[in-house]
């Protein structure tokens, strides 16, 4: 691990009184931590110049990488960039590349480029930029004597993307010492409790330049094992082992490695398999359509769903009998079957995933509290069915129904689940 | 608006690696803001003694007050409370209330005190104790000459509970002077850049005791005014005021105000006036029936969807003839007039969405790049269509199509559009 001093300094007023939480922070000091770099200190100031000089000046004190966002953007309220130019004692310049760019993102929108969008063109003279793919104001890296100063963005996406092309590799370059290998291991149908007992031999006994990390967040769960040493193929193989152990462990509930997500991991499979989908859902309002074509090229096996939100729908598309319904209700095993098999016919696809379910926060009866969810899957050889009790929050119960939708695809797709 | 400078210094490694998200300050920014003190600065510093007795340090020289949270846990890793006896030269004492808390913390769940959870009562001795009624630590409120030092948890509940019943209102006592008033106006379909040039000339001519900040994230534009003074009421109608002569330059583009989403703002407008939606989508692939569907309550007006991915399902499901696809393509106008209209027809709504485009990353051509969408809302009195061209990032192109949908319907429920 690399001792280089290393501080984040956030600008902006929205983030001192709150209304907006700095996600920022912790995902460079994630991804800086996958490099080896560990963040000391994490400085949020004002969008006030005095304020942000006084930030630099003290930052540059203590630490020999300041990264910065915020305060970029082409308004009068966004003074970042000014602030640098005084801190450094230079000039602006207009730099034709960093123009070329924004003229073109205005044109994939079909306009001209305004004159204070002209301005996010010019950069500081003592600055090295840095491109932004995704938006109007460029990255900065100044080089004082050593210390690193890089000013981004605050949009995250156009933060990230800056980030991943170009300033992670740069300072791996720079500053990482000795090497540096991460794992992380996604588990879905399982919370960061029982996991832990269900692996608690195993991570007493990691070798200990081996770190694990739980991560958890709503219905998905990272586990993140970090080896450090001298020898980056020995801490490949070492992990590997590790990761072997583990999945002896907890297959049952592993989904994917690093990048992996379940609509990523399923769509390689029915690809592979050169296999067809669709989907009929309810509770989850289209959100299940949603995660499978966020994936590029999902058009080769996705062909579409009926969201059958109310029931009428169910009944006049999906055929499924009125009088099913009134004997068992629309939130059942009966009715999500006849949504799958329906759609699995009608679309001529090889699966189908139907569900049904109490979103809330209305409609729960003591029989089916909300957070009841029937799942089904029509496959090739017959159909999956299971109920689920996913809590009691709107968002976190259509999130998690899908999830265990996908998931429980993958298993039927490898031959785990019939 | 008090001019009392206020920071917050949050400690702990899992905020540094990006482990945790730091949402505590956020809130604290929020509630002081709502007292009338604005958080100067917010640090986030390791969990070891020497970080912590610089940051107190430093805070010390900058500000009056000084929030603190987190290691006040009874593990080794939590250091807070001896690096705040080192700070303050003082020596610890044994708290008799504080350990009721303790015992009866425990007693709830059946358990002893151990040891390490006995020494939980040990308080600094030149502390005033703030009691903890969710956990075992105990608040600490430090008189340092007349700077306030306070130390809190770092579980979220265990704080925000502390700052309610005790450090809230002890602050407001001593410090709280003046007034503050915040308004959020939430715009669609303009840039950051365009708006601020139609604006201009209020944004210049606007008091000096109201402040204005531009909050833009993917497709969504946010303004907000901030006014500071003395009087509550007079804030409110100055800022009512500024808010009247904003909707009088942008009106087309502002959909909403504070909490206000899309979806919320059109699930209000169709309720109110008892009307139905559905849609046919393509390109966003049931995104905008999943923005819809987040709202509690949308059963009511919303239907459902025909998500149409495969050109298949916008001939057999939405009777789209195969040979307007073959004439002008399935990412045309003709075609989402056709989808609009048959899903409209089939589930019998007052209003429908469609929508079809090239979200990519291929299938764009040269007249049809990645990016371009046709939108149309078919609705009681007739047809709205328009072409979209929104950038190249698939995300986005899914998100934005969705907001614009919204959006569009939005303005034709207030006979904005026709």
């Amino acid at each position: 691990m690399s001792v280089v001093l290393t501080e984040i300094i956030t600008i902006g007023d929205e983030l001192l009184i709150g209304q907006v939480i700095d996600t920022n922070s912790a995902w460079i000091g994630q991804k800086l931590n996958d490099i080896g770099i560990k963040v000391h200190q994490i400085t949020s100031v004002s969008d006030n110049e005095q304020h942000i000089l006084s930030a630099l000046k003290e930052a540059k004190q203590r630490a020999e990488i300041i990264l910065i966002t915020g305060g970029l953007g082409p308004t009068k309220d966004d003074i970042t960039k000014f602030a640098l130019c005084k801190f450094f004692k230079s000039n602006l310049r207009f730099d034709e590349d960093v123009f070329m760019q924004v003229e073109k993102l205005f044109k994939a929108r079909g306009r001209e480029v305004t004159e204070v969008n002209r301005k996010q063109a010019e950069v500081p003279e003592k600055c090295e930029v840095i491109p932004n793919s995704q938006g109007t104001a460029p990255g900065m890296w100044f080089d004082d004597h050593g210390k690193i100063f890089i000013s981004m963005p605050g949009v995250p996406y156009e933060m990230k993307s800056m980030m991943e092309a170009s300033i992670l590799p740069k300072l791996k370059n720079l500053f990482s010492g000795g090497a540096i290998v991460h794992k992380t291991i996604w588990f879905q149908g399982i919370g960061e409790s029982f996991l832990s007992d269900m692996i608690e031999k195993w991570e007493l006994a990691l070798p200990s330049n081996i770190k694990l990390a739980y991560l958890p967040s709503a219905g998905i769960l990272r586990l993140r094992l970090t080896a450090t040493g001298t020898d980056e193929n020995e801490l490949h193989d070492q992990i590997k082992q590790e990761v072997k152990k583990l999945y002896g462990l907890a297959d049952d509930f592993i989904f994917g490695e690093d990048d992996d997500s379940l609509e990523k991991v399923t769509a390689k499979l029915l690809t592979e398999k050169n296999l067809t989908i669709s989907t009929a859902e309810s509770c989850t309002g289209g959100y299940i359509a949603h995660r499978i074509t966020t994936v590029p090229g999902s058009s080769a096996y996705y062909m579409g769903s009926v969201v059958a939100y109310d029931n009428s729908i169910k009944e006049n598309f999906l055929d499924i009998d009125y009088s099913l319904i009134g004997l068992y209700g629309a939130v059942s095993e009966e009715v999500v079957i006849g949504m799958a098999n329906s759609v699995k016919n009608k679309f001529r696809t090889d699966f189908a995933i139907a569900c049904s379910g109490i979103a809330g926060p209305s409609g729960g009866t003591e029989t089916k509290p909300v957070g009841t969810v029937f799942l089904a899957i029509a496959h090739p050889n017959g159909l999956f069915t299971r109920k689920l009790q996913l809590g009691s929050e709107r968002e976190r119960i259509i999130r998690e129904t899908a999830l265990h939708a996908l998931n429980n695809l993958r298993k039927i797709l490898i031959g785990k689940l019939k």
